[in-house]
Formats: C-alpha cells, structure tokens, sequence
C-alpha cells in the first residue's frame, strides 16, 4: 500500500526493514529529517545519532504531483524509472553514482547512499571552487553510459527490449514544453530579467532562431540513440574534492545523447556568464573562467577519447568504419552544442532558471551576466554546424559579450 | 489454437466464420488455393464458385519462420502488427489499403479482401503500363500515414503510447542485415551479376560511401518519427487502371519517413535502370522513361504538398514556423534520397533481388543496367547533402551512365 512518507513514518519504515542490519546498528537511534528540496519528489535524511555521516540514508519517494508545483501530475512510476536507470549506470560507471539499498515499488521510492560529504556542484562554481576530477569523472560517466546504451554496443535485440522500459512521456513532455516550446512564446510560466525586454523580444522574433530550437525538439522526441540522465545540469551533480556523482535520472529515456553531454557544457557556460558578478575580483573572474572554459574542453576531449575507446574494444560488429565514428562524433559535437545552447536559454527565458543566475539580486548586474549567456546559447546554437571541435564552443563563449546595457 | 492452415481447413476455417454471410450466401461453393508467392506467410484464396471476383477473400497467415527462408524464424506477432498498420493507414486513406475482414490474434491470420482485378506494380512497370492516378494515390498515402503518425499531429503522449506497439525487432533486423549491412561485406548470403565485380568492389572499398550507408542505418534504428510501412517497394503495391492499394505492412514500426518515400522512388528508378532491356524501342524507351521520371516528380511534389496542407488544416501546435517547415521537408528530401540509394543498390549486391533487373536472361543486359541503376543510387548516396528540390534526383537519374562494360 503507497503511503506519502512524513519524518515519523519515514523512521519506522527504516526501523522495519533490513536496513537496521545493512547500514545501523539494531540499537542505533535514528532521526529522519525532511530536506524538502529538489522540485517534484519528497526526501528524508535517516541517520543515527551514533554517526550521523556513515550511518545515514536518503529516502527519495515519488508523490503523484511535483512537489514544488502540485498543479503538475507526475506518475508514481518514475521512481521504478530511476531505480534501474541507476542500476544500469551503476553497472558502466559504479564510481559515479549513488548506491541504491532498496527500492519499493509499492511505496514507489528509493533509499539511497546519502552523499553528505558532497555538496551540490552549482553551489561550489558559484564559490569559484576548481574541481580537478570533474572533467575525468563527468567525461567518463557520459562516454560509459551513453556508449553502452547505444546501438554500438548493445545488440538490436538488446536495445529495442529496453526501449520501451524507458518510455517516460510525463517527464519528457516536461522538457518537451520547458526547454523547447515556452520559453519562445507568450506563456504564463515563463520570467525574465525586464531589463532584457529588447534583446528576449528579438529571440523571440528570430524565425531561424525558433525553428532550430524545433529541429532539436524533435530530435529529443524521436531520436532514441542511447538512454541518456535527461536532467543533467550541474544541480543533478554532487561533488566533494575527489568524488562526482550524478543523481537523480528520473527523466531517463532513450533519446539523443548530445542532451546530456550539452547539459553539463551549457551549464558550466552559464557558470561562466554568471562569473560576471560571483567573482568580483577581475583577476579572479579571468582565472577562473580559464578553468571552466579548461573544463568544458576536458569533458569533451575526456568524452569523446573514452567513447572511441569502447568503440575500438567493446564495440559490437556492426559498425565497421574509422570514416563513420568520426563523422559520427562530429554531428555529435553539433547536437551538443545545440541542445546545450536550448538548455541554457530556457534558464533565462523559462519558468525553472538557476541560482547561480538567479541569486544576484542587483538587476543591472543580472541582466549583463544573462544577456552574455543568451549570446553565447544563440552563438552554439546558430554557427554549430560549422563546428568540428570542442575549440569551436569555446572560442564561442570567450569571442560573446554582454549585449546589455543596450547602447 | 495456432495451427498453419493448409487448402482443405482454410476452406474449414472460411466455412465456420461469419464470412459465410458476410461475403458469401451459406449455400456458395467454396475453393481454396494456395497462392505460395510472397517471401515469409502462408497465403490462401478463398473464392466461390458462383462469382469468383467478387465473392473471394485472402487468407494470409503468419508461420513462425519465413517460407521462402525457413532458417529465418519470425514472430507470429507480426500478424498483429500488419492488422494494426492497415486500421491506422485505413483510419488516414482508406482507398489506398485492402479491407480487412477479420484479424486472428489465436491463428495469426488477417482475411482481406481480395484484389484480383489488380496486378503488382512491378510486373506493370516491366511491361511499361502508364499509371497515371498511381503518383496522386501513393503520394497521398504517403503524406496521410506519416503525417498523422508523426509528432506534428499526435501529441506528445498519444505518440508515446503508440510506439511500443510497434517495436518489430526481428523483422527490423531482417532490413538492418539485408538493406544496411551484409551488401557492404563478404557475406555469403550476397549474389551480383559476376561482371560488374569491378564496380562492386570499389563500391565495397568506398568507406565514404560505407559510412553514408551506415549513419541511414543509425537514423533506420534510433529516429522514430512516424508509424512506417518500412517495406514499400513497387512490389507491395496493387494496380488496376484506376485503383492503387498499398499491402502488406507486417514491418511496420516508428521509424524515418524517408525509408519509405524512399523506397517508392527508388524502386521507380530501378525500373527506370530496368528499361535498358524492358523497352527495347529506343522511342519507346525513352517515352517510358520520361515518365518514370515525371511519376517520380509527381510523388513527391504531390507528397508535399499534401504534407504542407495537412500541417496548415489539421497539425497540433506543437510547431509554430514556416521556417521549420520548409527545413523539415528539404531535410526529408535527403533522407529520401539516400534511403532510396541503399534500397537500391541493396537489390543488386544483397540478397534478395528485384524481377525487374533478376528477370533479365543475358547477363551483359543486365549488368548494364544495375551498372546505370548503381550509378543512380551513388549519386543520390553521395550528393544528396545537396539536393534541395526534387528535380535534383532526377537530374542525377538522367544524368547517370551504366559505367559497364568497363573501358
């Protein structure tokens, strides 16, 4: 019988179950806390007393409607989707993810390995804290997991079996209205800066701005290349000085992998944009915004070296051509560019944006960080089919420059 | 109970059903033949004496291997998936697809009607029959059952729920080996006319020409945009003078439209190729051709200009630009292309050939016009990055040579 947990019954459920032997000890005292965060999903913090670091669990349980906007019904079945999106990225890439102890598909939740060593890696970019082994974990995770769901790796049999475990029509029609469609219309969700009224209403005009968003929404609804996180945005990724770890793949499905991999760029973009005002100092901000655009060409350079790897070792006998993995790789740094682009103009123009934007409460200051953004996305997002290197987005980020205040 | 009908209980089976008044009086005498063309079903015509044309149906049922191919197990499902392809072509144009009397799920079988009066396109083509309503009919299917099944009409989520129904691994594997694999290697299953061995080899050592072939396969196995018949070669279409019916759908799955528009046109330029021994008046040849070139103009222009109305009367608001538009359709004029190439050049290497070019006895015939109808598929493969209107296909058939007998 599903039940929505609250912190008593959240406690007794643990004290009922196996974990009592598996992560405490059958004396512990447990306090369960509610960390009300994350956007559509109720968590609870079980820990004891006797070590509240080791001996602690997170338990992520799926309500019928997001949290944070109960308006929106989310199915209850998202929390299964989780479960073996992580089994199957634990099974390519163990050391960036979370373990998970149980999952209850009655109670449609998980109880997690509880990160609480980590921090969520938005907060430290906002802080200019350098995170040496992002670039090799994010590179790997992203190569591992893409490559070993695609059609170079599985068998035709193997994948088409998959597929349809993966079909999430509720969270992808979420990204489907949230990244792709409103924020290129007038709709009630979204909010911007107002000082961006002249360059948000040119976007909004440019047709051949709108239709290449629309290309890459319908490559995101019919192009199931790999199963790919769907949510991978530097929010979705926990970080201390020596682990990554990427949470939460409730929007799991097949679909192109250029999404994930231009969520992770784009993000560390507008890290980049935001830097304008988080790091004062202008020594500082030059420094620190080498390190991330040093980032984003480790993650991809890092990406695409593990990717060609697999495909010489482990790659299945379909594929017979050096000509087409090269090819192949190059659109794929195209739709990177491109999906990265929608997922950064969607934070500024949307309904969800990120605090590392949000949080500068001086609007003049906001508006020149996120004008440089939106020139940077419409910059990946045009010219990408020129590109045929990682040097490209990031000669594309350093050349775009604040178009506010407007002269 | 499944048990594969043989003359006698197919007779049986019509006897106990409601086709006895349905189509039949109760006091009809009824035949049974087994009609044993067709590569992979059991396919039985079940007639009354007292009007064979009008009182007859076909019996078609599924076995689980091929017939033709007994080492090639197929799902029974498939006779599902066909019976669920006609309701959905038949919902959208109803004159282009045979009725079906009754699916069933226990015997695998579909009764249809019977389209005696009709020949298979082919056959007619080999003896150059003009068909001109063929070009307005199979256009128009064409935009009909991929419109109405693509996201620019379904929603997201109707969309969603339909493409599960449709996964057809197995018979997808049998297009992935024969279409996009096997006549690209050594592979024992390929037979070519021994004397273009020259031109086959260099097609063999091209590895840009591999890797085009290979990204269609990609995009043939990830990219579902709408419910295919993923089989419309010329000879999987029923042709009297007046009627154009559209048969056997049993690979039917969500895949790239333009396997299938692609089909139709290059099995058109196959016979165009084909007409080097067909049509031995050179007057009567070149008339032929000209309107093998022109239904081939036709076909697409009225495919597009259907597609553009149905976008404007009846598409969801999903896609609001023209600009989308007209890039979507130029990008599906390409993809045409070089679906139709592979399905090309796949009849002259691979393994299962085409009456057209297979028909013709003297083998310099023949290789001279599968060296013309190689030369086509090349150009359309290769170039067609470069194409932007129709027109240009036909200009790369017309401006095609045989490249046999080798100088």
């Amino acid at each position: 019988m599903y039940y929505p947990l609250d912190g008593q019954s959240a406690l007794d459920y643990v004290r009922k179950s196996s974990l009592m032997t598996q992560i405490y000890g059958e004396k512990d005292d447990l306090k369960a806390v509610d960390l009300a965060e994350g956007n559509i999903n109720l968590i609870f913090r079980v820990y004891s007393e006797s070590d509240p670091i080791a001996k602690s669990v997170l338990i992520k349980q799926a309500l019928p409607h997001s949290r944070r906007y109960p308006q929106i019904k989310i199915p209850l079945d998202r929390a299964r989707i989780e479960y073996e999106a992580l089994q199957l990225e634990g099974r390519y890439c163990p050391e960036q993810v979370p373990r998970v102890y149980r999952y209850d598909p009655e109670m449609h939740l998980n109880v997690m390995e509880d990160m609480n060593r980590h921090i969520v890696m938005r907060y430290g970019l906002m802080k200019q804290v350098q995170y040496p082994f992002f670039a090799p974990h994010i590179g790997t995770f992203l190569a591992r997991t893409l490559f070993c769901t695609s059609d170079f790796y599985l068998s035709s049999f193997d994948k088409k079996a998959m597929v349809p475990r993966f079909i999430n029509p509720v969270l992808c029609k979420v990204t489907e209205d949230l990244v792709f469609t409103e924020p290129y219309i007038d709709h009630p969700n979204n909010r911007w800066t107002r000082l961006l009224d002249p360059q948000v209403t040119e976007i909004r005009r440019n047709e051949e701005l709108r239709s290449e968003v629309l290309l890459l929404k319908l490559d995101f609804m019919c192009n199931a290349q790999a199963l790919i996180h769907g949510d991978l945005h530097t929010g979705s990724i926990m970080v201390d000085g020596e682990e990554t770890k990427v949470i939460d793949p409730e929007f799991a499905y097949f679909g192109p992998m250029g999404f994930d991999i231009g969520a992770v760029l784009g993000n560390l973009a507008l890290s980049y944009a935001s830097q304008e005002h988080h790091a004062k100092d202008p020594r500082l901000r030059a420094e620190y915004r080498e390190w991330l655009l040093d980032t984003i060409r480790q993650v991809w350079t890092i990406f695409e070296r593990e990717f060609r790897r697999l495909w010489e070792a482990e790659g299945n006998d379909q594929w017979p051509s050096v000509c087409l993995r090269d090819r192949y790789l190059k659109r794929l740094l195209q739709d990177t560019a491109g999906f990265g682009a929608c997922k950064m103009m969607r934070r500024i123009l949307g309904l969800a944006h990120v605090p590392d934007l949000d949080s500068i409460d001086d609007e003049h200051s906001r508006a020149v960080a996120e004008s440089l953004a939106l020139n940077i996305a419409q910059s990946w997002l045009m010219d990408r089919n020129r590109f045929a290197s990682v040097e490209d987005l990031i000669i594309a980020i350093s050349a775009s420059e604040p178009r506010y205040p407007f002269g």
